[in-house]
């Protein structure tokens, strides 16, 4: 039986573009897990009401219910050991500090640049709250918060140096292999690269050449998805 | 037989404040290894050249001559497994991460208050080689780099946010015990305490709770290095 995963969609349905729920998606496909997606819009609360609280990822898996991409890793790994995605508790300890960095300086980072380009892929339903939640957190328009991304690319950039490093000495960010931690910053880049054309990475960055391998892992699960 | 380590002293030999040096302590305190240190200025080449390099760390282990603190860690953890400090490959893969960003990330960011007070504790004659070296890399006088530093305080703390988040999950980066993760942030912020009076972290954040514990670690080893 496939486990289902509420996931977020824009207008068209086949655009996925959330960061976490993507971390889920290849998550799953490591572990090999069959999964059946459902599209979810931010404003679609009745739809996971059940999970008693509010945003995707949501996972159900033969009657169980998980939410938050972190929590959601966690319970893959316990209930389905392998293959690995954490190599041990210490290795799960160390992914928490990647996600952490993830969650802050990278999604806090790519918001910069796309925030306004997202307001053009959600659903129409979901335009209202999308500007009004954003524009909150941000104290200013999308518009405002997204201009002059151009000169502020380098300094994004720089930000992804310490995956530059570590790319310098292994193949992936979980060594020899791929890990969480790959999934994790692979995912976060699922976020522009499904909402967006901006070219936040440079063609001869090796990042960029890691996140093509990481397109290409699980029968090209990610290069396959729909892109704007 | 203690392994030799050759350890940055300033102009006092008692005072410590290289951030490679003081993960390599750590790590060596944690295998329970005995350890020779050997008092080391910038400008005795000489003295270390048998390494077939120019810095500090460097370790003497029954013959066996290992530099670089993350080559340290790597050796130390196959000469002498038990207690891990890596928890296996992807505990030390995901470590790595860690390492990248406390080298780019919080290094730099803490040079940018403490390089000018770092050149009141260095040997004499290490002077002129430390305010020449670190001028070309910054491209400005250490008392330019370091003005206006106030300021640039809350910016900094900010930079700390992915260990804060961590640290709401967990006791340690390592999970419920420390790992090498945490020495190597440890270790960085040994550099700053044993070379400048400067209150770079506040005395509510977390951080600085979590920073505390690991001074007191291994007999407070941490705790006991002398500070300016």
């Amino acid at each position: 039986m496939s486990i289902i995963l509420h996931d977020l969609a824009g207008a068209d349905p086949d655009l996925r573009f959330s960061p976490y729920c993507w971390r889920t998606r290849f998550a799953l496909a490591h572990k090999g897990l069959p999964v059946e997606t459902v599209p979810w819009r931010f404003t679609e609360t009745g739809a996971i009401a059940f999970s008693g609280q509010g945003r995707v990822p949501v996972i159900r898996d033969d009657g169980k219910v998980v939410f938050d991409s972190w929590s959601i890793a966690e319970y893959l790994e316990e209930q389905y050991p392998a293959p690995t995605i954490f190599g041990g508790g210490t290795g799960r300890a160390h992914a928490r500090f990647i996600n952490a960095w993830a969650d802050s300086v990278l999604l806090g980072g790519i918001a910069r640049f796309i925030v306004r380009d997202l307001l053009d892929v959600v659903a129409d339903k979901d335009r209202d709250y999308f500007r009004s939640s954003r524009e909150a957190r941000f104290g200013m328009t999308l518009e405002e918060v997204q201009a002059g991304r151009d000169a502020r690319l380098p300094a994004f950039r720089e930000t992804l140096t310490p995956v530059r490093l570590v790319l310098r000495r292994q193949a992936w960010l979980g060594g020899a292999a791929p890990s969480y931690a790959d999934m994790i910053v692979a995912g976060t880049l699922m976020w522009p690269r499904c909402s967006s054309r901006y070219p936040l990475l440079a063609d001869d960055d090796p990042v960029t050449a890691w996140f093509g391998r990481m397109l290409d892992l699980y029968g090209g699960l990610g290069r396959a998805a729909k892109t704007p």
